[in-house]
């Protein structure tokens, strides 16, 4: 007898393991979820869509796909500075696989806890392996950070180190199996939740770093309407990326490669020393990379004074 | 040049047509949209996903597409009693066509007024057609209607008519063009809205109709443990559905047929009498078709006392 939407749902999204976050008056099984956000606080929501050939591989393993999926998503709250609460799940499945099923509800359960992140609901249909994810959160009333704060001398700072989810997939597109630090920060990105919050009424303006620096940075400029110069020299590289890959294709990873989901953020001079400290006191490196400018677009300069002309982001159309 | 993602969300879906809900302290265009929750309420939420050629036909007027897949995601808010306030939308499509788009946004927007309920954000993506809507709403804190309320003795009403839907499927399975009220109740479907906000702290239990009555039916009796016998000849047919089909079928796709998005829901003898009053006024029809008993399961009975056996609702999977 082949598996109900129900049984499915009980079964393998109805878990303990999968209520990390907030208790919900009323979580799955209802028309709604219904959820209490804390007075004073704004919900911060995001939608993310993940199709298999597109955003990651099929035949990753299913834990390496739930994984990934909802990273992705909750660093759009990470982006805001907001708290993770609770997540919408819809997953369409070419066909209910149980052994499928239980190693990504395991992967979804491991990431969920990390995130603090509740499953409210969603949906489950039959069709062309997607995964659309809607994460929400809160903030403080007026204390989400937003693209568009970004001020003339503003610093411009990152997370971690860019580039490596791009070298991560090179390997994985010819070798599935692929271990390392490398392919892990392809499957397994780490949401910078705690430094969103920190960032909270001391960065101008914040993005995550999905689709490429220079293409996420440019949202920055376009709604804080400015510019930035930034160091090549600067971009964080990590060990592992220095030693697979050329310098030169270790920059450009850095500067157009998306998916690290590491903050790009601006803040302004007087909070730059207590970010250095920050960063120190709670293992996430921060790296100043360049500075906001007057006049517009993203300039990026080798350390000998010549303009570096970076690779076009990721394009999703 | 081909139409960037930016682009796409900005002719598109950045309009103010799209803004007929609340107002958001930040809507598209961040990593997410904050929203403000009215004091002494609760969020509700619910996701669905809409595929091509499962839940809707791709070669269906693309206005038809939009309305149909907000009025399924919004029904569950109706469902909850709730009060749509925002929703997100992910879009997955094969390429941007201009023309398709025009008249998709349109749809939606007509569909977003009638409910008064603002686009807040979402993803485009190409893949094969499907849509992922993400809305929220909110109810006074405990007000919203639950499935696990219904008692021994209550009432079971349903709103509309029923098999509608079921119908207006059949005729567009055959032609897309197809005209008239049953066509028009598959393609536009009117979430419940005011009457599930007139039912809060009224019915004991509610669900819209979107898989079949029976099996939806069958929610509120495995949450609520207990049964419900229902008259056949009761359950309400359009003057349409009867003309267009025999009586039989009719009967069929009103116990069985799916996603009329009706409202039905379970009232405690003390408030049937308003409850037909309000019908009244409102020009909503409400129908009682049965009874909540303490034997489970559900029961149809034909007016000779035989018992009907309803074909089983929709399967996922």
């Amino acid at each position: 007898m082949p598996m109900g939407e129900f049984d499915l749902i009980k079964r393998y999204f109805d878990r303990p393991e999968l209520r990390a976050g907030p208790v919900m008056s009323l979580g799955i099984g209802d028309d709604c979820a219904t959820l209490d956000i804390p007075q004073g606080c704004q919900l911060a929501v995001s939608s993310d869509t993940l199709l298999a050939g597109t955003h990651f591989f099929a035949d990753m393993k299913a834990h390496q796909i739930a994984h990934r999926c909802l990273a992705a998503s909750v660093s759009d709250l990470a982006a805001m500075g907001a708290t993770p609460a609770w997540f919408n799940l819809c997953l369409t499945l070419p066909h209910a696989d149980p052994e499928w099923l239980a190693d990504f509800s395991q992967g979804l359960a491991t990431q969920a806890q990390a995130c603090g992140i509740s499953l409210a609901g969603g949906d489950t249909t039959k069709g062309p392996l997607s995964i659309s994810i809607h994460v929400m959160g809160w903030a403080p009333t007026g204390a989400a950070l937003t693209r568009s704060g970004a001020n003339i001398g503003d610093a411009i700072l990152v997370s971690g180190s860019l580039g490596d989810s791009a070298a991560g997939l090179q390997l994985m597109q010819t070798n599935r199996q692929a271990q390392g630090y490398l392919a892990q920060r392809y499957w397994q990105p780490t949401p910078r939740l705690a430094l969103g919050q920190w960032l909270r009424h001391k960065a101008s303006a914040c993005v995550d770093v999905s689709d490429g620096l220079v293409q996420d940075l440019g949202h920055i400029l376009k709604a804080s309407a400015c510019g930035a110069d930034l160091q090549l020299e600067q971009l964080p590289l990590s060990a592992a990326l220095v030693e697979q890959v050329a310098k030169a294709q270790a920059q450009d990873y850095a500067a157009s490669g998306g998916e690290d989901f590491e903050l790009c953020f601006t803040l302004p001079q007087a909070h730059l020393a207590s970010a250095l400290t920050y960063a120190q006191d709670s293992a996430v490196p921060i790296t100043m990379i360049g500075t906001i400018g007057g006049e517009l677009g993203c300039r990026i300069w080798h350390s000998d004074g010549a303009e570096y002309k970076p690779q076009s982001g990721y394009q999703h159309f």
